[in-house]
Formats: C-alpha cells, sequence, structure tokens
C-alpha cells in the first residue's frame, strides 16, 4: 500500500489532528483539529491536505510526485464531493475550491493562494445558477484568471518579468481600461457583457505573453495550483525570508485544498476575522471585524472599512457601522461559543478566519494569535488566574521583547508607518522619542533648562557630555557600536538611543547636519525608534505602556518562581540602586567606581581626580587622594546602603587614566593652576599619558599594580564604609572585584593590598571581622584560559564579556563602524557579538573559565557583568555554562528576570539547573552574624 | 652505619667522580674526577667533600649536622694528614687547609672561603720552620684572622654592619695605619714585628666589635669555616642571584676541605690561570697566566700583572714578562701534558687553576671554561673535525647569544665597564653602536650626507621617519615596547636599537635632551649597547666580529644537519631577501605588502597608496589601485625571483589605512591637491579614517571585505608575477595569507575572490594551473579557537604571535612601557611576552590552534612569523607543538636555525621531531610541473 499522502477533514471527522503539524503544516493542521477533534467539530469547508513529504519528495526525485498520489488525491476530491453534494468539473452543481500553502511555520505572504480552482466556461452555468447570479459567475471567473495566470503559469513557470511588466500587473491595467472605457466606478459597476468581454481580452494577453493558453479545465486548474503551492516553497522570497528566520529548506510546505465558502454572494454573506481577547491590550474580549459580501482578500486589499463584531470591537473609524452582533445575532452567538471552545481547546488566544455564505458560518482558519507585548503579559497572567495554563506555560507566552515593550514608550506604529524616514543605527536604547536637534552637550543642558525636549546628536559622546546626555530625551550618534560610550550610558539610563548612524553628516560649524538625503538644522524636531535603531523627521505621537502595570509585575513574581539564575544589575549611585531594587534586582553586579566621576551635578570629585591623575610622583598623588577619599566613600556607602540585604560587587578603578583628562581649554587651565604648574607642563604631562591603543594600555589592576596607593584608597573606602553600615544594624556584603586581570600574579599583589588594608580597618573600628569577598573579573582571554590559577586567589569570577569580546574578536568596540555594517549585511557574522554573545569563539573561553575556576574553587561565585548580562540569547548561555547570577542595567532586570525563567525552563533537568536557586550570600552571610 | 656524608680525594684515588656533581657540587665532583680517574690523577692536594646533602639536612633540621659527620671529617682529615705527612693542629708540623664552598652550578662570588685554616700561635712555629721564613707564617695567620673574622665571625653570624663598618673594613683599615706608620709601601715591607704587632692590634678590635675572641684553635676553627659556607648558602646575595638564575635552593652547596698548596712561598713558587684553548678567538692552543710568589687572591686583587704561561699568551701589558714555558720548562710541560688529559677525558675546553708551591705543582680547580661567541663557534667546529665530540654535542656547545656576537659588532666590554652610564631600555635591535645624536629623521639624512655617524633619538617613531632611521647606526626611543614600529624596523635591519627608555626626556624644540642626570644636545656623542639595551656617554670602541667567519658557516651546516624544522625569513624587497639566503633562509614566511610604501627612495608608490586611502568612493578607489599596481607587482615580482626555489608567504595588507596618512603638513598639500579636494575635505576624510583602537580597529582581512577590489589588486599582482616568472623557468611558490582572520566566514569570503582574479589570471596567460597556497594568520584569539573550521579553508596557519600575545593579555604593544618595566620588576610576570612566548596563556591558544587545525587538514602547514620566530625559547616551544617552519628577520636566520637544532635534540624522541625535516614545498611541487 502506498504512503499516505493526503488527509482529509470534514463532516465532523478528520484523518490529522493539530500534533501533525510538521507533516501537514499549521494551516492544515488546526483545519484537521477544528474539523474532527470530538470537542470542536467545527463548520470547517471540507477539503483535504497533501503533506509536507511530498513536498519533500517533490524537490529529492526532479520535480516528480510520488506514486500513488493521484489516486489519493481524487478519493479525497470524492469525499468533499459527496459532503458538499457537488461535483470538481460538473457543468450543473460545480464544486469549487481553493489551493493554499502552510508550512510548519507561518511565513507570511510568502507563499501562494489559488481560489476558485474548477470554474471554467463549462461550469460558469452552474455557478451562476446556485447563487442566481451570472455577475457572480463571471467575476469569479475573472478572479481566477488573474491569480492562476499570475501565480500559476507565471511565477511557478520561473519566468521572471521586468517590472511592472508581470501578468498581473498587465491584466489589472487591462481591467482599469475597460473601467474607464465604459466609465465604472468600481469593479461592481462593470456588467455581465463588460466582464465577458474582458475574459476574453485577459486569454488573449496571457497566450502573447506567456505562450500558454489559460487551461479551462478544473482537473489543470487543481494540479497546476497544487505544483505552483511547492514551486512557491523554493521561490527567491521564501528562501531569503527562511534564512533570515533560520527555517530549513527541508520542512517543505504542505498544500491545503478546500471547498470554496463565499462570502461575496451578496449581503447575507461575509467574510471577518477575530481574537478570542484583544490583541492590543490582552482584555478577555472578544475582538474581531468584518465585511458584508467579501472574500478574503478584499479585507486585506483595505480598500473598504470593515465593521466591528461586537460593541467592544469599534473604533473611531467604524463605530457608525453596524456590528456582527447586530445584524446577525445568531451567526454571532455561533462565533462566540466557538471561541469559548477553542480557547478551552488550545489554552491560548486564537486569531480565527471566518466567511458567511448565505446566512451559513464557515471557519476558515485558527492559529495562535499575535499579540502586543502588555496584552502578551496580561493574557499570561489572567490565563493561570484562570487555571487555562501552569505557571511555566505563562513563562514561555512572552518573548522579552514584548516585555520590554512595558518598559518604555513607543512610536504609534500606524504614524511610523507613514513617517519619512531618515536613516538607520544600532539600536543602543530601546523606544521611542522625539525632540529637537542640538549638536553640543551644553546646548542640551541649556535648552533643557528652557523647558525644551531636546535630541542630542554627535559624532560620538565622551565622558564630557554626560551632563548633556542626561538632559536630552534621546541621543543619536554617527560613530560607536553596541558599547560605545553613548550606547553605555543611555542604557544605564533605559534612554532611547541609536549609534553608529554613518550615513549622517553632522557640520558642528553650522550646527546642521545631512542625511537620507535631508538638510536639518539645530532646533528642527525629529522622532527616535531606539528599539528598531531607526529615525524619523518631526515629531511623531508615543504609545505610553504604563509603569503601573500590575500584571507586570505579577508576571514577574511567576518568572521568580521558576528561575534558579540570580538577577543582579549594574548602578553606580544610589539612586540607580534603588531604581534597579523596584524592577527586582537582587544585588549589584557591577559599581564601576569611575562612573562617580560622569555627570555629577559637583564637580568637585572630577577636579581632584584630575589633580591625582596629573601628579608627577606618590606623594603628590597620595595628597589628592586623602582629598578624593571623602568623595570616593560617601558614594560606595550611599550606594552599599540603598542596596542593603543585599551583595554590592564594587570594582577598582578601570580605565585608562587619561580618559580623564579634560578635552577643554578652560577646564585645563583650572587645573594646571590647581597643581601650580604651567598648561605647557600640564600638556607634557597629559600627552605622555597618551596611548596608542587605550583599551589595551595601562588600565584597571595595570593601574592598581603601578600605583598601588589608588587601589588602597578604594579598598579602605569600601571597608571602611561596610564597618559603619554594619554599626548601623544594615546587612551589607560588599564583593571587591580586581578589573583588566591576565595573570594570578596581578591578583595576588593586589591581595596583598587589601590584607593590609582590612587589617587597618578592623583595627580602626574595633570589629572581629568586616564580611568581604575578594574577586576578579574574567575579561581578558589569558585569564580565562589560567581560571585554575586565577580561582586560587579569587572566590568570585564575573565575566566581563565586553572587553572578553574585544579582545576574543581583535574588536575595538568603539571602532567596528567602519565593518561590522558590511559584515552583517554580507553575512560574514551572524551578528553582532557585543548584542549576544558568540557562543562558537568566546563562548568557548568562558566555558574553559568556569571549569577550569571551579576545578581549584568548587565553589567558586560566577556571575556576568558586561551588557550581555541583559541579553536573553546570552543569559540562556550563562545558565547553560553553569553561572550563579547575571547583572545587567536597571531597565534590564526584569527582561534578564523572565529570560532566566525561560532558560530554566529550556534547560530543565540538566545540571546547570538542578541545583536550584542560590540564595543570595550577603543574606546568609549576614544571618550567621546574627547567630553570634 | 651512618650514611655517607664526607667523600674523599688525593694519593691517586678518590671516593667520588665527576658524575656526583649534584651531590659533590661543580668543585668537589672535578676535585674528584683529577685526583681518582685512570685516565688523569692529576697532582690534586688531597681533600674531602662534605655533601650538598648535609647542607639541606643542616636547613631541615634547625641547622644541626647530621649524625656521625663529626666522625667521618675526622677520617678523612687522618687521611689527608697521612697522604701530606702532616698533623692538623700539631705545633711541628702542622696541616693547614682551605674551606671552600661548591654548589651544583657555579655560582661566582656568591659564597664564602676561608683559607690557612689550622694555622694558631701554636702552630704557627711548624709553618715557619716548613718554608723557612717566620714572615710567611705571620703573614698567613693574619690573612687567616681577617678572612675569617669577616667570613665566619660576622657574616656567618647574621651581623649586619652599616656601610665601611664590616670588620674587613676595619682590619683592612688597621693594616694601612701600621703601614703608614713603619712607611711601608706594601705588606710585603712589613716586618715580622710589625705583624705580631698588627695581628694584637687585629684580635683586640674583633673581641671589641664582634663581642667574640678570634678562635686559636684548629678545629674549631674547621668547623668554623665549614658552617660559614652553609650560613652562606642563604645569604642574601646568593638567594637573589638563585632567583634570577633560577637554582633552587633545595639543591644546597657543598663543602670542599682541602690542604693548602702555597704559591707564596718565595720565587720557586707561584699560582696561575689557563684555559685549554684560547676562549677569545677558540684556537686550539694553551693559553693562561700566572703569577710568582702569589695567592689565588693576589691574582683576583689585580695589583701585579701576571705574566703569560707561554709566548702564545702574551699581550701588549706582559709582553716583556718571562713566561712560565722559559722560566719553569718542567713544570710547564707537566701542564701541558695536563691540559692534553683534562681535554681528551672533558671532551671540552677547561679553565683550569694551579698553584707550584716550592717547585711542585698542584692542580687546584678545573672546569668547562667560558668562552665567547667566535671562540664557542670555532671550538665546536675544530672539536668535530678532531673527533673529539659528535656534532649533537657540538650543536649544544653554542648559545644562541654567543651566535648572536658574531653577527653584530660589540662594544669593547673592558671599556664598557668603565663608561657613563646614562639609562636603559629595551634591547630591540642587538650589538653596539656609537654615533652623534639627531633628533629628526631629516636631519638623520642631513648629517649622513655630511658622512658624519649619527644616533637617531626619538620619543617615538613613525614610518615617515624610515628613512632617517636607516641613516642612523643606530636608533634610541623613549616608547614604546619590543615589537614598536622603531623595533621592528630596526631588527629587521639587524640594525642597533633601544626602545622605550622611560626616563629619557626630549626636548625638540631645544635640540636637547636629559637622562641620568645627564644634560645632552644635538651632536654630543653616545654608544649603544643594543644586546643589553643600556647605553653611555661618549664614542666607545667596537669589537668586530668578522661576517666572512667560516667556521661560522660551518658551525650552522651542523645544525642543518641535526635540526627538523624549517627556517624561513621576514622579508619585503629583494635585497632583504638575498640576504636573508647568505644566512641561510629557507623561503619567506612573512612578506608585509604595506612594507614597500616604508622608506622608499621613491615615494611615488606611497603617495599613490595614499591617494587610494583617500578616495571617496569605490570608483576613485579602483583608479588609484590601477595606478598603484605596477609598483606592487614589480615588489612582488622581485622578491619572489630573488627566493627564487623557495616559497614565499605574502601578506595581504594589514594595518589599518590611516596608519599611511600623512602627518606633515606639505604632504597632506600636495596629497588634497592630487585628489582636486581642499586640505579642508582632506582632513575631514582624515579624521573618518581615525580609529580609538587602530589595533582593533578597520584592518587586515577587515579591509579586504569592505574594499574587496584591494584584496583583488594584490592577489592580481602576485599570481601575474608568478604566471611571468615561471614562463621564465624560475622556481616559484607564493603563499597567498590572510591577516586578522578571526571566522571562517571571512576567509571565505576572499577565496571567492582569489579563486575569481585566479582564473582570470590563467586565461590572460594561457597556463593550465598556477602554483600557490591560500591560507591565514592565526593570531586573533577567536581564530586559534575556531581553527578547526578555519582550516577548513585555509591550506597553511601562520601564527602571529605578536597579535596574539596583544589580544590574549589586552596588552597593547606600543603602551606596555607604563607598567611593564613594574611588572617585571615586581616579579609580576617573568618575562616580556613580546620577547618570548607566554606558554602559559598564549601557547593554550597556539596549541589549540595547531591541534584543531590539524584536526579538519591533517596535512595543514604551519607556522610562525611573529618576532618570537628569532628567539630561541620561542623556537623550541614552536617545535613541542609540530610546527613546520619559524619565520623570523634576516639576522636572525642564523639564531634560528642554532635553536632549531638544539630544540630537535632536547625533543629528541617526541612526536614533533620524529617526522624528520620537511622538504621545501616549492622544489616539490615545482619537480611535479616539470615531469608534465
Amino acid at each position: 500500500m502506498a504512503k499516505k499522502y493526503v488527509y482529509s477533514f470534514g463532516g465532523g471527522k478528520a484523518d490529522g489532528t493539530a500534533k501533525l503539524r510538521n507533516l501537514l503544516g499549521g494551516k492544515g493542521a488546526n483545519l484537521a483539529e477544528m474539523a474532527g477533534h470530538k470537542d470542536l467539530r467545527l463548520p470547517v469547508p471540507p477539503g483535504f491536505t497533501v503533506t509536507t513529504e511530498v513536498c519533500t519528495h517533490y524537490y529529492d526525485n526532479k520535480k516528480k510526485y510520488p506514486t500513488g498520489l493521484k489516486e489519493q488525491v481524487n478519493t479525497a476530491i470524492k469525499k468533499i464531493e459527496k459532503l458538499m453534494g457537488k461535483k470538481f468539473g460538473d457543468p450543473k452543481n460545480p464544486l469549487l475550491v481553493s489551493v493554499r500553502s502552510g508550512a510548519r511555520v507561518s511565513m507570511p505572504g510568502m507563499m501562494e493562494t489559488v481560489l476558485n480552482v474548477g470554474l471554467t466556461e463549462k461550469t460558469i452555468p452552474g455557478l451562476a445558477e446556485k447563487f442566481g447570479s451570472e455577475r457572480f459567475a463571471y467575476d469569479a471567473y475573472r478572479r481566477l484568471i488573474t491569480m492562476y495566470s499570475d501565480v500559476v503559469m507565471e511565477k511557478s513557470a520561473g519566468i521572471e518579468p521586468k517590472e511592472n511588466q508581470g501578468i498581473r500587473h498587465q491584466l489589472d491595467h487591462l481591467l482599469a481600461e475597460k473601467k474607464k472605457s465604459v466609465g465604472a466606478q468600481s469593479d461592481a459597476d462593470l456588467s455581465v457583457e463588460d466582464l465577458k468581454e474582458l475574459i476574453a481580452v485577459y486569454k488573449t494577453r496571457i497566450k502573447e505573453v506567456l505562450g500558454k493558453s489559460f487551461p479551462d479545465d478544473a482537473e489543470k486548474q487543481l494540479w497546476g495550483g497544487v505544483t505552483a503551492v511547492f514551486q512557491s516553497w523554493m521561490g527567491k522570497r521564501a528562501i531569503s525570508y527562511r534564512r533570515i528566520e533560520s527555517i530549513p529548506g527541508g520542512w517543505g510546505t504542505a498544500v491545503n485544498v478546500q471547498a470554496m465558502a463565499f462570502g461575496n454572494t451578496g449581503d447575507n454573506s461575509s467574510t471577518g476575522v477575530a481574537f478570542t481577547r484583544n490583541p492590543g491590550n490582552g482584555e478577555n474580549s472578544f475582538y474581531g471585524e468584518y465585511l458584508v459580501n467579501a472574500q478574503g482578500e478584499d479585507v486585506v486589499a483595505g480598500t473598504r472599512t470593515p465593521s466591528p463584531i461586537n460593541s467592544y470591537s469599534t473604533s473611531d473609524q467604524n463605530d457608525d457601522h453596524i456590528t456582527l452582533q447586530q445584524s446577525e445575532p445568531k451567526i454571532y452567538k455561533q462565533l462566540e461559543s466557538i471561541r469559548k471552545r477553542l480557547e478551552k481547546h488550545y489554552k491560548d488566544m486564537q486569531d480565527i478566519e471566518f466567511t458567511v455564505e448565505e446566512g451559513t458560518l464557515y471557519m476558515l482558519q485558527c492559529r495562535s494569535g499575535k499579540r502586543n507585548g502588555p496584552a502578551a503579559v496580561r493574557m499570561a497572567v489572567d490565563m493561570v488566574r484562570e487555571k487555562l495554563i501552569n505557571k511555566e506555560t505563562a513563562v514561555t507566552r512572552v518573548t522579552p521583547s514584548q516585555l520590554d515593550e512595558l518598559l518604555h514608550p513607543v512610536i504609534d506604529p500606524a504614524e511610523e508607518k507613514q513617517a519619512k524616514f531618515l536613516g538607520k543605527g544600532l539600536p543602543a536604547g530601546p523606544g521611542g522619542a522625539s525632540g529637537q536637534i542640538v549638536f553640543s552637550a551644553d546646548d542640551a543642558v541649556k535648552w533643557r533648562g528652557e523647558n525644551k525636549q531636546v535630541i542630542l546628536v554627535r559624532a560620538e559622546t565622551n565622558p564630557e557630555d554626560v551632563e548633556g546626555m542626561r538632559a536630552s530625551e534621546a541621543i543619536l550618534t554617527a560613530r560607536g557600536g553596541m558599547t560605545s560610550h553613548a550606547a553605555l550610558v543611555a542604557r544605564g539610563w533605559g534612554k532611547c538611543c541609536i549609534v553608529g548612524c554613518s550615513s549622517m553628516d553632522i557640520n558642528y560649524e553650522s550646527r546642521t547636519m545631512s542625511v537620507g538625503g535631508e538638510n536639518l538644522k539645530e532646533g528642527d524636531w525629529i522622532t527616535l525608534n531606539g528599539t528598531k535603531g531607526t529615525f524619523y523627521e518631526t515629531r511623531l505621537p508615543m504609545i505610553d505602556a504604563s509603569d503601573e502595570n500590575t500584571y507586570f509585575n505579577d508576571f514577574l513574581k511567576i518568572c521568580d518562581s521558576i528561575r534558579t539564575l540570580n538577577v543582579r544589575t549594574n548602578a553606580d549611585t544610589p539612586e540607580d540602586a534603588a531604581k534597579a531594587r523596584t524592577f527586582g534586582a537582587e544585588g549589584i553586579g557591577l559599581f564601576r567606581t569611575e562612573h562617580m566621576f560622569y555627570g555629577k551635578h559637583s564637580e568637585e570629585p572630577l577636579f581632584i581626580l584630575r589633580k591625582m591623575i596629573m601628579s608627577k610622583d606618590v606623594e603628590e598623588r597620595r595628597r589628592a587622594l586623602d582629598e578624593l577619599y571623602p568623595h570616593v566613600k560617601k558614594d560606595m556607602k550611599g550606594t552599599m546602603a540603598a542596596m542593603n540585604g543585599f551583595p554590592v560587587t564594587i570594582r577598582l578603578l578601570d580605565p585608562p587614566l587619561h580618559e580623564f583628562v579634560p578635552h577643554k581649554k578652560d577646564a585645563l587651565k583650572d587645573l594646571a593652576n590647581s597643581l601650580g604648574i604651567t598648561l605647557e607642563q600640564l600638556n607634557k604631562r597629559t600627552s605622555a599619558l597618551g596611548e596608542s591603543n587605550p583599551m589595551m594600555g595601562h588600565r584597571g589592576v595595570r593601574l592598581g599594580v603601578t600605583y598601588p596607593e589608588i587601589t588602597e584608597m578604594q579598598v579602605r573606602a569600601i571597608l571602611e564604609s561596610t564597618a559603619e553600615l554594619l554599626k548601623e544594624g544594615k546587612k551589607i556584603f560588599p564583593e571587591i572585584m580586581v578589573p583588566v586581570v591576565c595573570a594570578d600574579t596581578e591578583l595576588q599583589d593586589q591581595k596583598n593590598i587589601v590584607n593590609r588594608v582590612y587589617a587597618e580597618v578592623k583595627s580602626k573600628y574595633n570589629v572581629k571581622k568586616i564580611p568581604y569577598m575578594f574577586g576578579t573579573m574574567i575579561e581578558i582571554p589569558r585569564a580565562a584560559l589560567t581560571a585554575d590559577k586565577i580561582a586560587e586567589d579569587a572566590e568570585f569570577f564575573s565575566f566581563g564579556t565586553n572587553d572578553l569580546t574585544q579582545m576574543s574578536f581583535g574588536f575595538s568596540r568603539d571602532d567596528i563602524g567602519g565593518f561590522l555594517p558590511d559584515y552583517l549585511e554580507r553575512g560574514v557574522l551572524p551578528g553582532d557579538p557585543f548584542a549576544s554573545i558568540d557562543v562558537q569563539g568566546v563562548g568557548q573561553l568562558i566555558q574553559y573559565g568556569v571549569e577550569r575556576g571551579r576545578s581549584t574553587r568548587s565553589n567558586l561565585k560566577i556571575g556576568i557583568c558586561g551588557e550581555h548580562g541583559g541579553d536573553p540569547e546570552s543569559i540562556d548561555f550563562c545558565q547553560k555554562v553553569g553561572m550563579d547570577y547575571v547583572s545587567c542595567s536597571p531597565y534590564r532586570v526584569p527582561i534578564a528576570r523572565l529570560a532566566a525563567a525561560q532558560s530554566a525552563l529550556a534547560n530543565k533537568g540538566s545540571k546547570s539547573v538542578k541545583k536550584g536557586k542560590k540564595k543570595v550570600v550577603a543574606k546568609k552571610k549576614v544571618t550567621k552574624k546574627k547567630r553570634k
């Protein structure tokens, strides 16, 4: 017996079920489910599905069909004929069918459909008779010819016409001419005679252009349609779509052949789409629209405004329309009941298509419905409450980017579609923002002071711009990557930001810029979509996803009950720490000492720091450090206090010192005066600090080794703050982190300083113990490779994957703008490795680091504090390699909580998840202390 | 029975042999060998050695001696007494002994010696009687007291006097006072009475200063001496010496106690040192000097000029002296015979010490003699010819740095010792050089034109300085590391160079500099020792090791017969290639396309290159590339022709483009004119090319991906040159090498270009095949980690360990000056990882690269072309991981040939050596071609 290639459905029965999605495609499986499942048995027009295996066979065997297919199709057609009481190709009572594609996953618009298959000169009279309208029958025939010649005869045959020379375009042109010649306003104004004449012209043109006649034969049309669907699987658009979405070509598509249901036979017919819940906000209400006397394609064409199915679904455009509930209460009631059965059955919101043919409801499609972020969150929470789904399922129902929508205002999508596009860069800070262009940080501050809304546009930013960045709604730069200064700062604040828009040409002197063929000047309004990296002319309206969405917090609580990774935040001020706590951060994974010097209201600490940097010897430096000490301690203490109860990882001074050297002449003069030296002498010291490649220069632990007094000052500030806060009854647990380590000996060197200062502070405060941990960043390849040695001195590792990615690839994050766009476009790299961890390369080093580190210290605490800590794919990798926590900017904490929960589910049963969620160390340790 | 702690020797017998070096120390083992071996049985004063195990026991057991030691020493003393016919402590016929240290390896001057032990007020008369001189006996006693109080009573007791307050210093002062008071010119002028008085004063002072009396007892003196030697093993100087030389403290020292032989009893006594061959040039002639009526310490003191032992050993200082051969022909003849027996026995040149006591010859020491480079080479070759040693042994007899001495002139060591030291930097180019200071490359060229000898002193150098660098005798920079621009260029030319001397402060305006507390100006003479990295005031004389040393080539031929690694060179011009061939290079491992633009006599290619870089679009760039093409092809073709018969690896353009942008205003103006744009527009394009971290910026294959036309031009030049040279009958085999690769996809991208150009060139020249290989640098960590994927497209790997070290450590080679000196000084790093491969970290990546690369391509050809390719330790690592070749600058090729041979011997039997030396690929391939 031949293999089963054809699965029939209809009449309360079906050969297949929803589970056979791989074999029947999404559409076919759902049609079978709706038609045949005992809980549903919905009114689906009968039909059959040709399996995806036939598609695979077709391409594996030089486009030949398997033996037995023809017979199985014929048998299936007979079943439809029986259920419909019609016959395919019969002049009296003809059966018409639709032929549609249906792959395992939806590929919207990528593949082909042919309707009204089976209509021929011979069967037209039967159809006209059935619906009492010759015009309807000829119009259906015209539609068939148009679709068929386009899809089957041209595209499927591999003919590639020039632009505007395609057969469909030509036929549409003939239709327009005809309408013009008879003075018809719309298609409906054409008479039967007009249609007949047009059909004749169509057929002639088809013969001329394509060299073949339109097949006026039901059987030929059917097989032409089926083959066209299979052909379309290897069409250019489909192939490129699959490449982008990573869909294997080997999956193939199924073909669905189904009896036609006509929504366009008159006013008692209609067609519609609906969602079982509101996809815009998640409310548990039936939501949809329909068109009277129309076919599906008319809805898509958008020439008529659809009507709401019920009063809940009305909008500004259609609040004067009559609803389906009003016009067809019985049909509506039937739909309402189907809605409930579908939700109960599928346990998810469904997107359904239906057609009413002369008062009879037919279900044409059902599938899981697309929804926006707020809706996804609300539905997940509601469905758990309704006991429709469990918590695990709820966690999988919201994507990280959907959750992100709740954290930022976004441009109204309808308005964005029509806006004048200016340019595209890297999406460095999500959400939307509008503002007036300013070209300097000073102007940003000034304009903001005048209550203006500004967007700071710069070639690139540096620490001196921070105040202006803070004053801006958003930041737009021409250079830099996802981890450039602008991107890092903006993301830390959850601010909209686009970087590396290299098509932008800024002229600071004339305060103008040109981009996308437009010339803009200071004060012009622009709008940024920081989620996509695109920006537009003028001010566009925003949609605000409320911060106070209680569903948001309830959903994250569900996530927390499932995840095993801890989530910390990167924060450098008490304010950021407090903000991050409201987002659910369980400690600070990265406190960057140097950030306290950027963008403060008081410039004093930065000024003293600069003095310290410019010191000519250790005595001068020690004096400056003493002056700096109270400022540093105040910031550290405040931040630790704000994180009371949670651990705080403090990274010792990291960047090369010359990063703090002022660029402005005035600032340089002040500094020279304060140091009692000439500007020339200062310039000399400055240039001595200059480096060819500062990213690999004198920074991090290298500063600590050459200037041990700098380490000493910071460690003292940490331990004294801790001692004082403990005396206040707070639960404080600092983790001292050494950056840029490449050898275990560096860590030993710094540990000696820590031990010495620890003894001094302990005796000063007269306490027996000050809890702290000593650890290191793993951000240099050599550190990962020698992690076994390093773990002998480090109690924790924090992977700094920004630098690790830089060094592993040899990519300077500030300079990738010159080549990364080309790399991504030409597929040389699959993605920006600074956005998501490069598992293939950098991932190996992380794995070595984790394994080797734990080989010499089994209880080594391991986390990540690079920008990747807020990236869902990277979080999944962190889970897999067995890290204890991830740390990310405050606004990414909710995303990380969700991603961690999803990763825990995805890796369920693996070693990395089994051990369960770690307790936050600070709590444990402090508890111990209490017992004393 | 107690363990054997004491090994006696003397009277033609010995308990030990030379093989017991670890137990007896070097001196003790050789004394035993000389005294006891049947082929030698030399006249060694009898004695015994206390083993190194006693030293270890002493320190492991709170400075207690093992049980039985005392008895064994007493027995050994009895044996000496018997052989000498004297008694230890006997007033009539006293035995005196020396007590000397002797570790496993020589630690010159680090440990202590006491002579004349056993001399007391009681035994003085016996000694006086024996040599018929009361004065001699009292003088010996004075010497004993001086040494003993210093070594045993002060140092060994751990007393640390202030400077110039040590007991020896005080006694010397008393001696000087005495001499003054009696009007004595020299020690010899003091009478017996004077000495007696002095001895009394000595003893009083010792009691005062050290709180103890000098022990006037033979037994006490002996044990005091033995303990002092063991104590000195843990002395500060010894510990620090061992740390530097990596000698384990656990080895311990032995103590040698030996009957005294006096060379200072009168004119028929003498003492001397000799070498069995000339250590200064290697000639097979007996070479040495001696002093009549003197002890060893008198020779060291250098107050008298020693006499030559034979006419061959005369020098300018002593050509009027009578030789030992003339004065004591019998003794000399005896020595000559000993010399022959020692060489035959030890199969190496020996350094011997002897004493003649009243006409009787005693051998006090023999050991392998130190020698300079030319001598080492000549001896190795001669000894092979004499069949004294085999080739394998010969290869181990010359160190790479000794061989290097033959390649460069060096400062006369005697003069260097006394020169005024100015500063120290990194030794970037070996050899010595003197010249007048100039502070600009232009001046260097100008002064050179006036026939002046100049040294270019700069903060750092850049490509525009190359012409001036070439004109200079040497280069001295204040910044940069071992792989900075100056270092790379100088090393390529074999030119003396010191970089990164940060203590140097240059003022270009006033044309002065200050360093080492001195102010120097333009035109002042200085002298550089590029091998050590030190430099000095004024002009110092040089010693020239001739290039035309035939021994040099003969020695390298011996090396070639043993090594299995191929040795190639890094060369970028036909001249360098030719030079490298004379040094024995077997191909070019690195031809740097960009080097053809530096320091040419014609600036035209550089000018066109600059135009290419500044092109605003692909059309402009293509035009410039077409213009550039003939220049690039000419250089490539010339170099390949010069390497006829050997493979040439050509690296595609590597550095970031902006490295070629001119810095001088004139050059910028010319360029702007030629491009038909304003200077402002040019500056804009220039600044757009600027990068924050160019080392990790838009360079290497990244240029090839974004500007495929640049790759295309280069590949065309390579393949057309090859086609043309093949037609001329040459044997050409180019290897196209892609730099800075981090992903296999980059290589695929470039391979497509190569394939396309290959097809075009093949058809243009109408040939069936043009031989070439396609491969890549492995210099980015990610490339090493994903080498399995990369080897699918690469036929060869060349490890670029400069960049690999930079990225693995996160060290910018141009910026390490800020911290590396501190790192090395404080032992945070054991050495400069740019000088010798960091096996622990970078080595792992290399190993991964080799293993993974060969896992997907078993015949993958693998080499190294970084600066490490000329470093002996790194070469040994390359051998161990199984590379096929190393490549280094022309002047390092001989060093590499030697190092490779030594490594092959050291790794004999391991997998990496077994397979034997690979044939040079070009030869094989071309042979194949011929057969057609």
